[in-house]
């Protein structure tokens, strides 16, 4: 059984601090957004999590193997670096969607995202990693390049990876309670609860039918994301390798 | 009339790279991914143009007020720090996708996004910043943290902003050319062109409809993007004091 | 007794890299190498060790408290992200210069700095983090604003800023063993051997002596750079409020 | 004749911030430091100008080719994305350490650097670029590797180069009132007066005497720091080829 430990991850009180006195410059904000994603995809990532950008403002960690001790450290490291503080709220549970909920739960209990007195919550359960606790499902285009970004302009070639993606979002989400990231390129990222190959199939096939796009997916495990995800990553290249559309690893 | 010059960004021989001679780690290349955009964005943010992040591995830049020199600058620059090198090619049309079709098709003829030969090309036309070229419109989501983030989980409230995203970027292509790119939060920038203040409210019924959410829109016009994009987020602004749903900045 | 575990991080042949084809960018250089750094401080500060910028293409580095996986991981992610790879050696010693003198070792015995066929050495002893195996001196020069930065130029400020360190560092080199590092500002950090009070103010009488700068110094004991060094902090913060020369953390 | 226009860069108030409410981790302290540093490099070094690190919480930066607009929008930008600001101080003058000390006087003039109320100082005057305004001397170290990086434990071997270095800098902005920065391996860069090839030998044997170290160096010149200083590079690879001592790029 999975046991995830997901991190919400929330900018506090951005989005007035984007046009206070008044707006500030787009492309400092972008960049401003994607640095600190970088930085949290370093910390997180070297202690073998996972962290997705979302929104930017809100952004979610797989965080199996960090502690209550590193999530402060990050905070505290974030606070002395950016003109802003981010508040975390973490939690565990089978289910990806579920673990979210308690974790988004821990900084709405605190106020609300534009609250200017919340600051840097730090709240919720953490866990010792074990062996199996994580699942990862690694999904891409088939032949992207030469369907796609060799054939069309780059918007149109979006589009398609585009709707690939909500398509895919939506039915893992709903039917799985699974968590999908798109991490560019034509990769999305998904937290998974333990799915059977027909399951997978049955999402491969729903983004087929919605969108017209095929996907293939390997299948990942182990106790902390990064494990669970170079495992994925080698499944999917067996799909590459063996033309197959879903690939678990062995194990 | 508009006249925007857009820049196709494509990394070199992106996909291979991250998987030879095996699968590279996720937040290495999401690292690497997400700082190359905020050096793009500096660059070219710096000189009043825009990038987005699209895909990562392809970003989309709009470059009215950089010429030939300036690309040239960055592909150097961006060869010299990173370990991959960029390709850069850029068009100049009324029409933002026919801007970037111009754009595409100027990488596309130098060779495939996967060729290992194919190395930072760096072809097209260039445009002297002229009065009005450029339209930006900035969209946001009426009340998203209220009704979204401290309400639902992350996820969720992505689910809702994704979904607004993915119809609004698909009506705009297809029924003005224009180019919509989700920037973080609730906040979605157009490359636009000439466009009524009834095509706008055309655009957000449509979401409204389509997908339930609300929208608003400011809608800049300048030389350059920084130019205009400064005057939409200014007019967006405007919405949200006077609770309209489209405001024109003046000029 | 102090139980130092230093690290050596060279960059592999980067001075042939710097110039071939033909030499690059002089501020490009400039990003990589300072980039790097901010990257190793990340890493090693946030696994409570120090690093030191000292030739930047030539780092040191305390690093009680990081093993060989985490000396692997770094060097693995640099590998992904950077045009460049890096050697690190590492040894522990009661005295630091002893220490680092193994460090090197390690990767000298590997081929030279320049050496095109050197990658990645990775090699030394690692020690389990021990309580007061790390002393840290953090000395500053006394009213260095007033003195210098409010009343000469930014150069003449610097040269006397920079004398006071050459002084310093030869001297904690020859009669302690001590590595004495310039962090910015008029702040030098010292990883130090146990060095008495007396043996601090012959230090500060050196310098005072050789170059006329003032110094003060807060001293600090534990078992990483991290723990060590904030409590010298503290220390020289109360040799500013009590207008003394050297003060120890209290323990 | 030069016609070197410098600006001194400050970062406002940043003693105390380091220390208030209590001292940050020094880790994350190096990281923003050297990150603003790269930052400016880029910024300043795309536009064809110099800028060196100093005291990082005081640099130095040779802005030729820049003007007021490009200062402010640094400045602005710096503010975006730092918890910190910055003042910028710029004078002209055809003697380095002239037009440093006019720099400065802009800041100082408008307050103290550790005054809570002064922030984004924005002063001075600034200067089109012209033919062969700056001169650009690259110093190094003859055969560092194999004398030093491959025999010396580290500490040792940056010794050697910090000797040199304080020795060139001293002598060099007192007789000619150049300003001489150390840039990393066994690299210094020098912003200079017009001098002669006796007065380059000087300067070598100078350092040579003094501390034993034996110096080549290639001096450039041109409108910009980059013209001037990929010059001195081009110069400098001479030195290496013929086994000179001085060499100045062809014109």
């Amino acid at each position: 059984m999975t046991r995830l430990q997901l991190t919400h991850i929330q900018i506090d009180n951005y989005g007035p601090w984007t046009v206070e006195p008044e707006p500030r410059r787009e492309m400092d904000l972008q960049t401003l957004q994607s640095r600190l994603f970088a930085d949290l995809a370093q910390f997180v990532g070297s202690r073998d999590g996972y962290v997705f950008f979302t929104r930017f403002d809100n952004m979610v960690a797989v965080t199996n193997g960090l502690g209550r001790e590193e999530h402060e450290l990050l905070q505290e490291s974030v606070g002395n670096r950016y003109p802003i503080t981010i508040s975390l709220g973490t939690a565990v549970d089978p289910v990806p969607i579920e673990a979210l909920e308690g974790a988004t739960e821990q900084v709405q209990a605190a106020g609300s995202a534009q609250d200017k007195s919340r600051r840097e919550v730090l709240a919720g359960e953490y866990r010792r990693p074990a062996e199996d606790d994580v699942r990862i499902a690694h999904f891409d285009v088939n032949d992207a390049t030469g369907k796609y970004t060799d054939r069309l302009n780059e918007f149109d070639s979006f589009i398609r990876i585009e709707q690939s993606y909500a398509s895919l979002m939506q039915y893992m989400r709903e039917e799985h309670g699974a968590l999908s990231f798109f991490v560019g390129g034509d990769n999305i990222i998904a937290v998974v609860p333990e799915m059977t190959e027909d399951e997978y199939l049955g999402a491969i096939d729903h983004v087929s039918e919605d969108v017209g796009i095929e996907l293939k997916v390997g299948v990942g495990r182990g106790p902390t994301p990064a494990d669970a995800g170079i495992d994925a990553k080698h499944a999917l290249e067996d799909c590459r390798y063996d033309g197959t559309r879903v690939e678990f690893a062995d194990h």
